[in-house]
């Protein structure tokens, strides 16, 4: 396409995984009462104005940076790279896409050294890091579980407009697609991409972007996320269930949406599948295929697909948005009676099933 | 009330637990599918007209009859009593009433005995009895075992107009209220009543009745349910769940509907909590408290407070409905701007947790 | 039998259900990590004496006493009545069985009112009552839950010699069997009986008695009781795990035997089976079983059958202990060649699977 | 060392993960019968010789193929390589090693092309392969899971004489090492190495060797585990079942030993953590840690020390053993007095834990 990304000639840095997201929050107070009270994640440490935060078989100083602001957004999406080199290809694989690059030898957050922060093709501010304080990991300190215990970062999920071509991008990045979400037509509405041998380090899902559509956490198995929602319905917190629990057709994970107090949406997740093989066979959905994103066709909730975090560039200012021009898949799953359908030449869905959240209802 | 149904002189008879639920359905084959191959339930006999289904911890010949009929509906709500002289106590009980009563030595379906069968004051097909034939109680049969396996019959729930009335003749029956939903004017929604130890044998939902709510059957832990949602999904049939899983709040279980292949609803249900002792606290919660019908406040479907099955009468005939004259739970948790609420006095729900399943976006 | 307890012609007290056990433990302090700290039950009230525990989902005081004493021993087998006037039956009926019997109006511990205490016809401290103050029931109470929560006392295990002379006595009592331990000649090795419709409120299992064999609470689900193996395991006290996890035969439950810091045996219970209905079937298992007490067939430790507490009088002075004259079900699970066998005429078990937990092998 | 394996001027073979077992077993039949009927591996195609099975989250033709053969043993460890071209980096690398290299261009086993097999410097069969069949990758299969599900392939584990030389020759072909035990003086006992992010794909294990000590296959909850057994005890085949199901130290994962008809190990194994990044720390457990392999301390049976499956060469022959000159784990486990310690200076044991498997006592 004529907007397509160039591959640079410089080969990218080999990425590990993705590591840790740096949040900007208006009330560091009560995220630290939804992540650390609620959520369970541990303080590696903690001052004034950021807490540093890691899952229990986390042995790098944090996955997750909560840092005072005045606007909540994503001000870093960081990926471990394999050695302290990778960061020299960062830099030269950035710069020939013309990227904005900064690089810090004494990190943009504690815990992390030698740094590179870019303002990516998508607009994102992407981090790239090898050096990093080791912590311990508590995977066998059973005396600090909870009922539902975080044990991993899982992934990101990034809203960008045009997906083809963030695809393409981040395979040139060394990504790989997994999984991903199309129309008869070819249309792409999201795809899921990965470094690790999980279905994803981050995935692209179609609208308005650069946003931050959620960062995913991993719990050992199904129950524990149930328990979160337990939880949450005890403290009178269950506002904060956006949608879910249920199972992911995409990905064939159990999972769970919520929303922390400046609206950032996390999910739970457990049990997706290997997919390390050069040969993985990519999974793709019909966008009309109703189990697609929720495997027992629970409808989905509007402010699922409509609502998202602000990206920062790396003056912290929110980067602009780029409007879809392609399809919505919110759009799409409606029909002209205002149903979504399941399956084509099939009966109508029941009513319980109608609509993304019975969307054709509100118009 | 003018219309309370008299307590008898007789004593009631001596109720052990709701023990089986006979069903009329319209295509035997198709139901046979749902609830064998579909929820593993345990043929104990069969033949062209009726299947006989069992759940692996019972010991008596069934706990569902599926009986090939023209109209699909409930033709019997049968209760185990504590031995066989109890079945005169239900007839004198029920005579007082003024009720049609039927007694058959021999039993209204296979594996029962001695019965009695009553158009009670409610117009449900009630029946009871004590002769039965046992089975093997398949409790250790792992080899029998599916992901989503069925253990136990756990209660009824029948959508009566007025739940005050069926409260008072059900507890002259000897069941006693553990849990119920009333407004600050007192009135009452829905009442759970129990004669084993659990959270009810028997639910009275109000609405337009005599009417089948659901059927409800216990699975050992959460991922049993679940795992039912998944086979569902991969059998593609997810159009059969119509709520749920989540968390109740009346009675603390995890729980499931479906809606079998006639419309009926069953519920799949487990872990609520021991009711036994004689004081044990009944648990009154608020209608607008959005977390009493789910825990997690999850919006309950249009579909789940309006449709039911009818009842039939003892011929064979279904009853005629009487109508809600009361404030009815679906309309009262829709505010005037179209959006329920949860607690009193504090902000607005989320987008994703307005109405109830959004109904208020719909009018 | 020549020694059995006569049937007293007054009727029995209505029992409920085992309500709880007084405990005498050597050092509060230890205790109460044991408990409260590594178990996580909940502290109703304490003093420098005693403290009084409740598991989740109870509403009455308390389901557990530790007393500060000098020798570690159950003080009270306590068991709810279903009214006060049951009390006076209880007073009936125990001096008609020749026991020492008091009663006190204002209860023997805290948080429970008039109350009959008894020497039994075994030789155990059993209490009834009926008065008792009311708790908040935590079952919703999601903010409290631990990994591994206890929700339930579940049942007794009590050690005396001759087991049917105790089966005789508590039918007496209005106990049923619902499963039993049993040989060919029909000597019976242990016998489960219950009031409330689970398998048991209490176990006799043969053995020198009297002494506590051991308390019995209930999880909701089987990854519960694994949580606290490793929660154990994490705190390096693994030592406090006896026997198991495992599922029993018996029962059909999934356990774990712990021992506290005075050697006291606890039991993690989970999904046991409904045997409210008055013909529910006794299971007999051959002694000769291997699965009888483990479904998997490990091996049962000597401990296990060896070891258990002391039960006092009301004095408050151990009780003497009368010696088994039976068979022991230890000696009988081994064979002239030192190995148990799990079937008649089959083969040999496997290595890892002969003796009771290798007993053979020590001789 | 003298002895240490020269490490190959040309590079490894760029391993991606264990792929597969070939065994021979002697009863076709009966292996089908444990391995499908019972442990529900899923049949990609069989003749009467041999049958290939996978799991259920596996897209290439098998992780395991059961050969008919007169003698019960391993006869290929084999590993997937990233591409063609690195079959022939695996014919140098060995043939630089002095080993015995067979290539395959069509494969030793159907749905597998171009295939590398050697006897490695340990004496163990190892096949190195990339071109494969794929089929259907059953993950979103529900309808066929069973309650013991089995979804991947996780490890193999080798019994080896010289554990050092083992890690040595391992480490040059690319592997690396994320646990491993060791006594005070640096005796080695047992390595965990691996190439896939997980704890391994393949541990080796001191003793006389070379031998197969298990093959692993991954559940997704423990609950699955626990069903197997429950499964076993139901067919009366609780005698398959040698150790667990526990808490493993090293690896952290839940984990249940069987024995196949021929005495082949199955281990069955859920939840282990993460270890991509190049810096993954490595956990080192003392010997005399009772809590290495099973976190709860369960003493170890002495069949899993000393038994395991002979390994065949490249004519099908077994491989002679050489013996473990260094001290035995099982044997340092054992003190003075018969008894195993868990912790330096600390009281003993209680009897329960005595010994590994009260080993001492039976001397
Ligand atoms: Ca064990
Ligand atoms: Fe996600
Ligand atoms: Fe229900
Ligand atoms: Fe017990
Ligand atoms: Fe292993």
């Amino acid at each position: 396409a004529a907007n397509a990304t160039p591959t640079p000639s410089s080969p990218p840095p080999d990425v590990v995984r993705c590591a840790y997201l740096e949040l900007v929050v208006t009330d560091l107070k009560r995220s630290r009462d939804f992540y650390v009270d609620v959520l369970g994640l541990v303080v590696t440490e903690e001052d004034e104005s950021a807490i540093y935060l890691r899952s229990l078989e986390e042995f790098i100083h944090h996955n997750l940076v909560l840092r005072q602001g005045p606007v909540a957004a994503a001000a870093a999406f960081s990926y471990r790279v394999r050695s302290p080199e990778e960061l020299d290809r960062a830099e030269a694989f950035y710069a020939e896409l013309g990227c904005r690059v900064e690089r810090r030898k004494e990190g943009f957050v504690r815990g992390v050294g030698d740094s590179v922060r870019v303002e990516d093709p998508l607009g994102f501010p992407y981090e790239f890091f090898y050096q990093v304080e080791h912590v311990e990991r508590l995977a066998w300190r059973y005396d600090l579980y909870t009922p539902g215990a975080i044990v991993r970062l899982d992934h990101f999920n990034q809203v960008t407009p045009d997906v083809p071509r963030a695809v393409k991008y981040m395979s040139d990045l060394g990504f790989r697609t997994t999984e991903d979400i199309q129309d008869e037509a070819g249309t792409v509405f999201a795809a899921w991409m990965r470094r690790k041998p999980t279905v994803h380090d981050t995935a692209m899902t179609g609208g308005d972007g650069p946003r931050l559509h959620h960062i995913a956490f991993n719990t050992h198995e199904k129950h524990n996320i149930i328990a979160i929602c337990d939880k949450l319905g005890a403290l009178r917190l269950s506002d904060a269930i956006e949608r879910g629990p249920g199972r992911h057709g995409v990905s064939n994970a159990f999972y769970l949406y919520l929303r922390d107090p400046d609206g950032h949406r996390v999910e739970i997740y457990s049990q997706d599948y290997y997919t390390g093989d050069p040969d993985n066979p990519v999974v793709t959905w019909d966008v009309h295929d109703n189990q697609r994103r929720d495997w027992w066709g629970s409808p989905v909730v509007p402010s699922w697909y409509t609502e998202a975090s602000p990206v920062l560039d790396l003056d912290g200012n929110p980067q602009p948005l780029v409007t879809r021009t392609e399809e919505r898949e919110m759009d799409v799953t409606i029909g002209a009676d205002g149903f979504s359908y399941t399956r084509k030449g099939e009966d109508e869905l029941p009513s319980w099933k109608q609509g993304e959240y019975k969307l054709g209802h509100q118009l």
